[in-house]
């Protein structure tokens, strides 16, 4: 644990729609919903240093800190958030929950539902990006949040972003997608796809059936990780990486071995994620991605934010990120504008890849702190008090909250 | 059937190392070995007019025509070989053999082994590049060509037409790499082992013994055909021809079906791809791409040359192709270059990703006619013969002959 750490975090839960249930985009009604979220730093008076950081496809609410104080637990974007990084936790209270679909917590298709008692597994319905940020709301909402002063994530955290600002900007300050798009393309898709199929392709996958099952579909998970995982690095990053080095072998052994370091260094990763992540979480989470199009029901991007232009965007890109090119952001960039937001963009010349976002702490600090150090002054936030009720502590772990739902 | 097309055509065999086996670059014997192959058009007297195009990782010895007449079986590479094409038939004799280890009549994994009467599956050993050349070598020997005129190909195609150049720079004239690589990369090579990791992970693999199973590993190869084929294509080539287009439905259908333009296209050819291709055979020709090192043993590439600069080169790379980026062929052609060779590098401007070598013909008539126009008439080509005794005719199949292998 390093001194600019918050150190050990507990998970926190939400659950709300247990009388009146969850309405989706689909029509289709969901309840009781949980959402697992930690929070780190501490509000100020006015509650209105709140800012909520939006996790990726396979992210969980733990973005900070040690999990339980376990120094194997770090967070997902520790290196951005605690006291002096970006998401500044001496200035700023950060929030982060775990989608809906998911499986850290939150209610997803591993939850048991409540109609049948066992796991939805399939028949949990299809969420969108929307409606993971309309459950943020209600979390905001119980936490007593007006306004947030920043939403901020990278890739399906971008989408998320960009759904806040689009759908709810009166209860946003500002707006920071990274490596994102506003909507996925074919070849999004196409990615997805294949990661699904993957998935679909395994027996143990059963349909979606496989809770009570002694086999889990994990080698296709594996598979669709796999595909995942090349997309979010880059050639050069691959090359500067890896090489064609091999992997304990002077020469090739002309078998199906695993002889090359990048072959070695996917294998691990594929398998060590599905030790962690849910094969039908994978499926949702990457549709309701696929889903997203800001673009719709008008066919313009610039009328999505017409009523947006209140807030400030820092939209972020890197020059190696093929999975989310630069000119994705661009095109969202000269959305925003057209609609007369006011925008700061940086295409960041980066060798990374996706990945990027994660991975150029220094530049993402230095862009990060300046936009939300101008934006706090500005708006006269005043310093966290010393004793906030809201600040992450199990009493509040237990605290389950039922909230009448408003579908939007 | 067109006029400008070279008609009708039939498979023909060349068996070789029957009595003596062909020793592989791993050291391992392999014996006897059959290569199927096409020729189009006529050899001239002095045998000089011969080119060998090189097919890709699923390509056949089909290249051109229609096989035994079908108009449903159009060769690969048919819109740039024919009379008066690119590859022009009226003037040249062009082969095409399908590699070593693939499933279209060479052998490879689904032959028999005639230790076991069996089909060898995973026994069947790793082939290289450099195995698969030496191969078309026998047939150039047993057609009594000393000289090709041309070889001439793209992605895979392209590198056995490198390796011709490096490794039998006696037996050609010129040299065409199209959208290929001197070595394939980490990025390639992991693109590679996640569709190999597709098959492997269907039960149905059974390790490469499922031959004579009722059921054979279609999941898993349709995943890695799936992967493959989003790499051929480009993000600009999938806006253009699927955009976010759903098929079908007016809206979405919040369900695991196959919604989108694109999910359909992949899923459609991936299960196609399936009844044509062998699931082993991928995994034999796959590997021989990622083993592709032209920089081995010395480091350098320019010194892979060294011996091969008499020969012509013409380098084309295309602007979208993000899977052998035009950086690739750069790298290739500063070696030629510095090697002494003579080189001329396009780096064809095309929307179409790799696929791009396929399907700018027109760009690819022009620059491939001219080259080898100029070519035949610096090298005093003369025409074909009217009754050359090499055209490809039924007689020719039947004809199997024994060549005792030297291996290089």
């Amino acid at each position: 644990m390093t001194t600019d750490s918050v150190g050990s975090v507990e998970p926190q839960f939400l659950t709300f729609a247990e009388d009146e249930p969850f309405c989706l985009e689909s029509g289709t009604m969901l309840g009781p919903v949980t959402l697992a979220y930690e929070t780190y730093g501490m509000l100020n008076e006015e509650r209105s240093n709140a800012i909520i950081v939006c996790h990726a496809l396979s992210g969980s609410a733990h973005a900070a800190g040690l999990l339980d104080g376990d120094p194997e637990k770090v967070g997902w974007w520790d290196e951005c958030i605690g006291p002096g990084k970006a998401f500044d936790t001496d200035r700023f209270f950060v929030i982060c929950s775990n989608v809906i679909g998911s499986c850290y917590g939150s209610t997803g298709p591993a939850s048991t539902n409540p109609v049948t008692g066992k796991p939805y597994g399939l028949n949990f319905p299809v969420v969108t990006i929307g409606d993971m940020v309309r459950a943020q709301l209600k979390l905001i909402d119980h936490l007593g949040i007006d306004k947030l002063l920043c939403v901020a994530g990278g890739s399906m955290g971008g989408m998320q972003v960009l759904e806040w600002a689009a759908h709810h900007p009166d209860r946003v300050k500002s707006i920071i997608p990274i490596a994102t798009t506003a909507h996925h393309s074919p070849m999004l898709i196409a990615f997805s796809e294949v990661g699904r199929q993957a998935i679909y392709a395994d027996p143990a996958w059963n349909k979606g059936d496989y809770y009570d099952k002694a086999a889990k579909p994990d080698a296709g998970l594996a598979v669709a990780r796999m595909v995942g995982h090349i997309t979010y690095l880059s050639d050069e990053s691959m090359q500067l990486k890896f090489g064609r080095r091999l992997r304990n072998i002077e020469k090739y052994g002309y078998e199906f071995e695993t002889e090359f370091e990048i072959e070695s260094y996917l294998k691990y990763n594929s398998n060590k994620f599905t030790q962690r992540f849910d094969a039908n979480a994978y499926l949702y989470v990457t549709k309701a991605m696929d889903y997203f199009d800001l673009t719709q029901p008008t066919g313009s991007l610039a009328a999505a934010f017409a009523a947006a232009t209140a807030a400030r965007y820092l939209v972020i890109s890197f020059t190696s990120d093929w999975l989310y090119p630069s000119h994705h952001s661009k095109k969202l960039v000269a959305a925003l504008t057209a609609a007369g937001a006011d925008v700061t963009y940086l295409d960041v010349r980066s060798s990374w890849g996706h990945d990027a976002f994660l991975l150029e702490v220094e530049t993402m600090t230095n862009l990060l702190s300046s936009f939300l150090g101008r934006l706090a002054s500005e708006e006269r936030v005043s310093p966290p008090i010393g004793d906030a009720p809201l600040k992450a502590t199990p009493t509040i772990r237990q605290q389950r909250q039922t909230l009448e739902d408003t579908p939007a």
